[in-house]
């Protein structure tokens, strides 16, 4: 399905590949968005700097699951099957709620979220859908929920960098790995 | 009008601080958006690296005039002040035309370029608009106007790119320098 | 969440009372439309005789799996999240592919099924969002793929029933049961 | 200009066609929609099921022309020329104004009806076009016109219905029969 | 309803009453257009010679009904109630077929009207909508139609000066005289 | 580019070609508008008639400039180069605004303009694109900015009549005169 082919690990640079085999070791497989951007080098290391300066940001008020519910809620406005899969499941595991992901995919308005977070993925959706339509009130609106304007800007910037991401994974047919879609679905079992 | 304050140039990373003043030299001003995103350096050298792997990538068929073109068009779909005014003005000058960037921003369709540009133009608005219809069919009607699939990756990494900077200026009220108005649109006086 | 109260089963009519005890001894629950629709018997009759109609009936061409991606696909479209998660999992279970609810939900141009599924499913969307377009060439199109008219009439009947599904869904606040989510992800343990 | 042939009344199964008989007794003429639907059997008994259910439902504080009112405006937002036309003729009828139809099928905002009838017919309109942002405040506004949440439901779930019939009517080509098209516009003339 | 008083007959210049006077002598009463527009006289005056220039011009290929059309089509696109009632009627007058306005009102691809009108209603509708995406691919299907370049100008020009009366009506809540309701619905008595 | 030649002077009305010389005389060349609309005299002469009834009306409490910007930021929206360029011109001129035709054009919510301004851009933008849902609330924004009836009339009606002149440019291919693309960017000489 995928237009442009995977990148083989043995040829890539070093940085690269240390980057990859690490988040294999964490993760028990090696999510595809790492091997299909990385047959561009220099836009790979780009695109990681920048999702780790925003999802990883210490200091944020917005907690990592919080990060991900923006990223699968805007992903879904976006169609990004990659996004929505592979986010949909870190959202799960971070919240420890395995029915949210689908919710906010579908419908975030009547997902089973705060009444703050209802108010963060109005204004993510507005900067996802009409950004051009940003104005005052709606920075107000984030502020009676506690949100100050750093807070806003990582709502903003998180909605943009996976716009970016929504469009690059759509033309050119990224395919999320299988493992995804059941990640944080079921408790793990109990250490023995 | 913009929501954020811009950064003094004093108060930032030596890298950062030193690559502003390199474009300074340049180009004559700071233009805003290296001083609107240096607020959190992380991010800044994550946009400008991935900018320049995208807008300066060597071996590209796409010419930095067409790369510009795609720039404006697009962030005129998504009514973004600061990259329709700033790209425009690159363009008109990498293109030598004058009239193209308030052509291309207004109607691709009926701007004074030639057919291959309309075709790159055509996906480049797919991908910012409806990313998610990309087809097969986009993809042959790249390659009879010559494009290989590198080139189409070029087209939509630099409208994703731009998705994410238009967004972030539109939420953030970027405002594009003076200066970038006016350039490109008058012959440069010949030198004595 | 719901704006309606559950129906009481004690308090029904025998007939919707028996018919609801059959689906909880089948399916081990009692799923919420049953009880959401209750309180209003007459809409709950017609309701679910015009539900069996079109997916119970016999002689149709379309698998059962066929049917409920249909109504996955376009209750998605519909933001609908009882249709998207309970008919989801039905689909997982019926097709016996664990990842293809999502697929459809997010984008069902990039899910993994056949181009006669394909085009099933943009003929239902069509039926869904821009019923008054419908044309002689979008019956052609189902023609090539071997659908006749009585299967054009049954995409279209399901895509317009569910229309109204998510619809009542949507405004009344219908929540779906928390066991379909995970329904049709992991395979029945064998039985022992 | 029907994609799908009109049932003979002699092929039909005796409750279908004593029904229709009763119908074409009372009315002058055979709607075509009960002929129409009439080539399956077990939808056509879910369809007027589910239809007398909220269109004769007793004890509903909408009359019987707000019900049709509901029915022209949003099978006008659907395109549906039959119900635009049926039931408009019946909207003329039981609220005696022989242009109330014509002007809701346009633009109900404009239209000769009550405060009430408008709050009505925007939530009408919102269940009809976009039924996933219904929140509370859609229902304090009806609330504040005296409506209660059955009459809500009523207002949504005739919206839903027609939203179904709509489509089948528009994929499958029905016509209305010429006779709608005049009903209700000129007095009848009185009896001697 | 309207926002802007009547104009009073006695208060207007004299060529503007005289007109005025001459549409009541030939209608039987006066269209609400004409007093609604002259409290301006200097417009009043350039919008009905554009109108005459349109609907009027002689050698064009367009019958006045196809014109009158064209009107209906567009202006219920754009939920002008005064121009879909008052245009209906002409339509229906001028073509002799009392259904055809309410047709090509609700959905202009079912109405009983020949594939040439079909064609010219296509045009028509992506000016009204779209104008920007206007192609030679248009000019195309109209010529394998038969229309000219001068037809195709008369077509697009309609749209547009109707696109300019459907916004004033819209903006200054002008209201269709109840008469036109019923014109050309019911055949003219004979002469005895 | 164009799709209908430009008219000869030498062909054309006295009248109209006296008009023509006058406006070449005060302007320096001949805006093309006046050629491409004299094929047709009866419609050139009701066009011109409407633009100066609207745009040279005294007594109006908008500024030449403020018509200029309505005119410039409509005509963005229906993606008009003709109008936007040659407009936007007029526009830069009477406001002695350089910057201010490009912040309209692209988003007139973040252009250096009046919140009085932006009221007046907010009711013309809705005029342009949903004139069927033009309410009171909208004319007492209007009020609480000062603005009367008249002079809401006054926005409305050029939005109208621009939304005209947009369409034809648009199917008809109109190209903007070379000139206008410069006119009030840079200060004019200072007379010596």
């Amino acid at each position: 399905m995928s237009r442009y082919p995977l990148a083989e690990l043995t040829n890539l640079p070093p940085d690269i590949r240390d980057k990859i085999l690490e988040i294999q070791e964490k993760s028990g497989f090696i999510p595809n968005v790492f091997l299909a951007l990385a047959r561009r080098p220099a836009e790979w290391r780009a695109f990681f700097a920048y999702h780790d300066a925003l999802m990883l940001r210490e200091g944020s008020s917005l907690t990592k699951g919080e990060r991900e519910m923006i990223v699968t809620t805007t992903s879904s406005a976006n169609h990004c099957l990659y996004c929505v899969v592979a986010h949909g499941a870190l959202l799960r595991i971070y919240e420890k709620k395995p029915l949210v992901a689908d919710q906010v995919a579908t419908n975030y308005r009547k997902a089973d979220i705060s009444e703050r977070q209802r108010a963060m993925l109005d204004f993510a959706m507005k900067v996802c859908l009409h950004s051009e339509q940003v104005n005052d009130a709606d920075f107000e609106a984030l502020h009676a929920h506690g949100f100050d304007d750093e807070d806003i800007w990582d709502i903003g910037a998180i909605t943009a960098f996976f716009g970016l991401s929504n469009r690059v994974a759509n033309f050119s047919g990224m395919q999320p790995n299988a493992e995804f879609y059941l990640l944080g679905r079921v408790p793990k079992p109990a250490k023995s």
